[in-house]
């Protein structure tokens, strides 16, 4: 292509819309424009990385048998209303686009398919003759983010990878959901990206086990918790892990103690000269289920650590259904407004004990019906731990679980693991923090569609069963921006050349000189003809101009048809390192296909 | 790919939903499902077609220097409020999905691309250097129709090509639309189809001239008019013609005759045994603009020919700003019930005059503030002519424009050109009629969105001045379709080489039979390697269930390993010609390459 016949415009100046290099570089660089908030057009060279990276995803999962297919972005309301999903996703979480057609029709852009995928899969698989089966498709998806923001990382509209597969049984799920662990690691490492497979919260979309892929980059906005020999990684949402033990109390009778100015733990500890360790910390929440039903959360938990609020909204989701819900819309700590809807005095906070006594929570301002106690592991088995005593300015220490308090029911993991930790499977591993980009999320999904929406087969023994499901997800335009993120230097971007929009850019300083312009051409031609992507920057700018934009856009060789002519050669640059050579004429094809073709390999 | 793997459930009986031959056969052989009305899944072999078309539509547009790029789905109501087309799109018509976000913010799903692309060129091209520019991409799109029918054919969702080029005059829009001329005609050609470019209406579009591309086949929803010179060919709606020359009328006096029960031109004609080229009809009409304003029009027109709504609702529109509006909501004959919102009395249906007169459009009932006349071209030189009085029963003969009747101001081309009239380029010629379905559709637009949108450049002379523009689409998924519904037989389809899923299809007759599975599978690995793809129908069913459905999918070739192997040979038999012959083994992958590359030539 030649830059003068193409839609190219760099801009010099970082735009204001843009926070992160990445997204700064993208649009500078002229690979996109914004249209709207969270809503981009992807230009011809943003389009060429796109089809590149789909190219290599494609690949990579037709290689493990999956079919490509393609489904609506149009849902019938309908399906959602089957597998429950309705409301959750337009209401509740409220990220789906609802819309009604000119019939009043309610309809839904995809933001996923596994509705539309198992509908179909209901009608079409009646027999595991015909299982396993992988289907998957490369489309444009819809969320309604409250804040997009970050270019391509955090769009309303963008490019995804979505397979669904099916299966007679959960051995059969495993070696797919393998397969795809396998496919997304060869996807990542040929678009060549430093990633990072880790356990993940499986959200929204459940079922029993998932794992996202990382992308490193300290932009990301996901943290990653891991050990240094490769034997554990997770999002911080998920990760697990070993506290530090706690210290031995030194209170060895109980006793209610006037502390003064102690709301938080360091000051207590300071007050007390106690260690975090032996504190009961005692936190409130309040959550609110998607049939309106609100419930108020008191976790206690050791003074040191602190509630992972996923796993927490995981818990308190599994106890929905006593609450008549199915769902949970918000958990937050309460606010003033909130607490004078049910307190009956101000709360003592800092000074909240492991329960909250009658005389705090009013009968006539019930709108909060439920009250419910929980405890960290961390704080199951201390001794004469401190903790508040619901009266401001007063602690208990030496208290005791069956003496002071009674230990809540519910015993639950909702710590936030955190850097320094000790790993579960080899405590002389400690957590080591990443910040990432999640650009894959694999799923094992079971029954949990099938069997809302019916979707069963019949197995070899005759019997109709619900199919087990898999599903896995790779955000295509996602991970070309978190390749820039993680691939730039001050002068732009540095593609990796397996997705560089062209592999090659000839840049002819002066078009002026007959004999820059005829090498130029006809290096052009050959490249092209040896199937080498190449741009000519043919305009008649500055040679300056033309070397600056080559390396704001990142493309990996840079050829130039200079002073070096003279000598019958050119010089090659490579954009990652900048290191020059002349080359002569007559080699530059060879070696630039050797180079490139060591690049991708 | 091996069938056992695949997604693969044909159905021996057609489908209820369909009506359409090509709609039935798309179901019937597992390559569409319906998730909603309008609203299809593409299963993978329908996905292989799909991508087929696709690349021959990007080569086609590559070839001719158009880059590809991809424009958001969602798009900002601001946007198509800058063109005046929010109201018309998501109202008037209402062809166009729209929603609200999250904050508020309304959103439509794109039918079309105009106003996206113009704000980027009104963002991104300053000089008249940068120009000309053509942009494409190959998208999902959207439209809320009405009455969704014939499968992809008019479909809520369907894939389409739409590009956009940018121009500083319009000789360079003549070129590249010359260009785009050529272009789907050599993607048509490569398609395999049989199709027609004929003169279209501009529609909701607008612009200056455009073209259509027609695939022809009997269940096309547009009637194509044409010469057999090749010289002249138009969509009925727009096309124009001589009529057939008016008989001299034998009323040389002026006077009002007794004619009952002549409500019909025939019966007139037989009444007063005169020539239905001798009458003048008078047609009513309503028009509803977007403003909500209303206006009766009274069309005259020679009593042979039939009034061409489109051309008359086009007129109408160019009338809109007069009445304050932009464009035309609705334009009906009016019913009984809106007779009654505005008639004093009874109309005398069947002997309307050139005017009505005022005695039958009330004062108070005045929801119809504008009455307007307008006469076709096919009546102004009519002489001593027979037409209606107002008056139930009674027609006026021997009657002159000027004498009896004022000649309506507006003299217009109204009238609906017909199979047997005589072609204006050539009168010997006579126009004929064919059924065609609308694949493609290229615009000169002139500068109609630039001037709404601002989207100016700088030209030689210093001066910022409109660009000029033209837009170009092809629907891919309903090009898909109309293949099918231009070719199939009662055993299923027959895919053009060039757009089959799989070019050949091995089906083992026995696979209990080692021998002709080693065949087969040898076969297959050889013909995979040759680059030609392959399926291998490898189920444990019968032979004749086999042959049945690899008819039925309409894969080009046939490659049998049954008792001809006895002999060292395979049976290959054509789908499109149920042509069978015997190949030697060592021959077959030599014996397809030629006869694909023939055919896809």
């Amino acid at each position: 292509m030649r830059l003068s016949q193409m839609l190219f415009v760099t801009l010099r100046e970082d735009p204001a819309e843009a926070t992160i290099p990445s997204h700064k570089l993208l649009l500078r660089a002229g690979y996109i424009r914004r249209i709207g908030s969270g809503i981009y057009a992807y230009l011809p060279l943003m389009w060429r990385v796109l089809q590149k990276v789909s190219q290599i995803v494609r690949q990579e999962m037709n290689a493990t048998g999956a079919q490509e297919c393609l489904l609506p972005q149009l849902q019938p309301a309908d399906l959602w209303r089957e597998s429950e999903r309705w409301d959750t996703y337009t209401q509740a979480e409220n990220i789906m686009f609802a819309l009604t057609d000119r019939h009043k029709q309610e309809l839904g852009l995809g933001p996923t398919h596994e509705e539309v995928i198992t509908a179909i899969a209901r009608d079409m698989i009646r027999s595991y003759r015909q299982l396993p089966l992988h289907l998957y498709q490369l489309q444009t998806k819809f969320r309604d983010e409250i804040r997009p923001r970050f270019g391509l990382m955090r769009g309303r509209e963008f490019i995804m990878k979505d397979g669904y597969s099916f299966h007679t049984n959960e051995e059969s799920l495993k070696k797919t959901y393998q397969d795809m662990h396998q496919a997304y690691s060869n996807m990542l490492r040929r678009c060549g990206l430093a990633f990072r497979a880790v356990e993940a919260d499986s959200g929204a979309i459940g079922g029993s086990g998932s794992q996202e892929f990382m992308v490193l980059a300290e932009a990301g906005e996901d943290e990653v918790l891991y050990t240094e020999d490769g034997q554990y990684a997770a999002n911080v949402e998920k990760a697990v892990s070993l506290p530090p033990d706690a210290e031995e109390s030194s209170f060895t009778t109980s006793e209610k103690r006037e502390t003064p100015g102690t709301e938080t733990i360091d000051k207590l500890c300071q007050f007390l000269k106690c260690h975090s360790t032996q504190i009961v910390k005692n936190v409130l929440y309040q959550t609110v289920y998607d049939n309106g039903m609100k419930v108020l959360v008191l976790v206690s938990i050791r003074g040191d650590q602190d509630v992972n609020e996923v796993k927490l909204q995981n818990e308190l989701t599994k106890l929905a259904p006593q609450y008549g819900g199915k769902t949970i819309i918000a958990l937050t700590v309460p606010d003033a407004e909130a607490q004078q809807k049910w307190a009956a005095k101000p709360l003592p906070l800092g000074y909240i004990a492991p329960d909250i006594t009658d005389d705090y929570i009013t009968e006539d301002k019930q709108i909060h019906p439920k009250f419910v106690r929980l405890v960290d592991k961390t704080a199951v088995n201390l001794k004469n731990f401190v903790t508040g005593s619901n009266e401001s300015g007063y602690h208990v220490v030496g208290a005791n679980w069956g003496e002071q308090f009674k230990l809540p029911e519910m015993v639950l993991d909702v710590r936030k693991a955190r850097l320094g930790d000790r790993a579960i499977h080899d405590p002389s591993q400690t957590l080591q923090t990443a910040r990432g980009i999640e650009i894959g999320h694999i799923f094992q999904l079971g029954t949990k569609y099938s069997k809302a929406m019916g979707a069963t087969y019949t197995n070899e023994q005759g019997e109709e069963v619900p199919l087990v499901m898999g599903c896995y997800g790779v955000g295509v335009s996602r991970l070309a921006q978190a390749a820039v993120e993680q691939s730039y230097d001050k002068d732009g971007i540095i593609w990796p050349v397996a997705i560089a929009p062209y592999q090659v850019i000839i840049s002819i300083p002066n078009t002026g000189d007959t004999k820059q312009v005829e090498a130029a051409e006809q290096l052009y031609t050959q490249l092209n003809e040896a199937g080498i992507e190449t741009l000519l920057d043919d305009r008649d700018e500055r040679a300056g101009v033309k070397f600056k934009d080559a390396d704001l856009i990142g493309i990996p060789y840079r050829v130039v048809t200079g002073r070096s002519l003279n000598n019958g050669k050119v010089e090659i640059v490579e954009r990652a390192t900048h290191k020059s050579q002349e080359i002569p004429l007559s080699e530059v094809v060879s070696a630039l296909k050797e180079w490139i073709s060591t690049a991708v390999s």
